[in-house]
């Protein structure tokens, strides 16, 4: 099987809901976590919710990162798509479920892109 | 079962290759399908890659719409992640897929959030 990309879904129970509810910290968080992984950031948007909750992305060259939190549950949506061979997305997954202070995170691997023959991609 | 959100991983091949490696279009075309399925958009960040290709999210109350494209390939990987009841991922992912031009498009649902018992959002 010849994937372009792994993308992890995580389930993130059990957070710091102030961690949460910090739209600055969870910026840092997730750039943190993608720099971690070896990952080069390209482009950040967040946004922080009324009453609640921050919601957030961060482009990189080997796909994305983003997250959606809601404190009230201390609950994120994490998800790590990564492409090509130099970046883990299970590094930027787990340094960003210790920094949230998250009891316990489900998630699942999936591949994406997946081509018959291999496939060489120009800008990676 | 309690899920917080709907997502949908989906899969698009035999695109037009001219349309995946013009931002600005990808971008009115991610927009767009958010409007269309009744999302409220928040944030909006894409990026332009050499020699080609183009990431980009949307950033909506409800979650978030992700493409990154391969003109290459004709292959685009995009994510529609709703939360509530009020927008169908479906209606975003189908109304891309034809104005990509696509051949053929394969998707996945994963629930997203999931509780034991009813959760109630305070921001949606």
């Amino acid at each position: 099987m010849n994937a372009l990309g792994r993308h992890i879904l995580a389930e993130i129970y059990g957070c710091d809901a102030e961690i949460l509810n910090d739209r600055e910290n969870i910026e840092r968080i997730m750039v943190e976590s993608a720099l971690r992984a070896g990952a080069e950031v390209r482009e950040v948007a967040f946004h922080k919710f009324s009453p609640q909750g921050v919601s957030g992305v961060v482009i990189i060259s080997e796909s994305h990162l983003t997250i959606h939190t809601w404190p009230e549950l201390g609950y994120a949506a994490v998800d790590v798509f990564t492409c090509g061979n130099d970046v883990n997305p299970w590094d930027a997954c787990n340094f960003l479920t210790s920094m949230l202070n998250a009891k316990h995170m489900t998630a699942t691997e999936v591949k994406r892109g997946i081509f018959e023959q291999p496939v060489k991609v120009a800008n990676l």
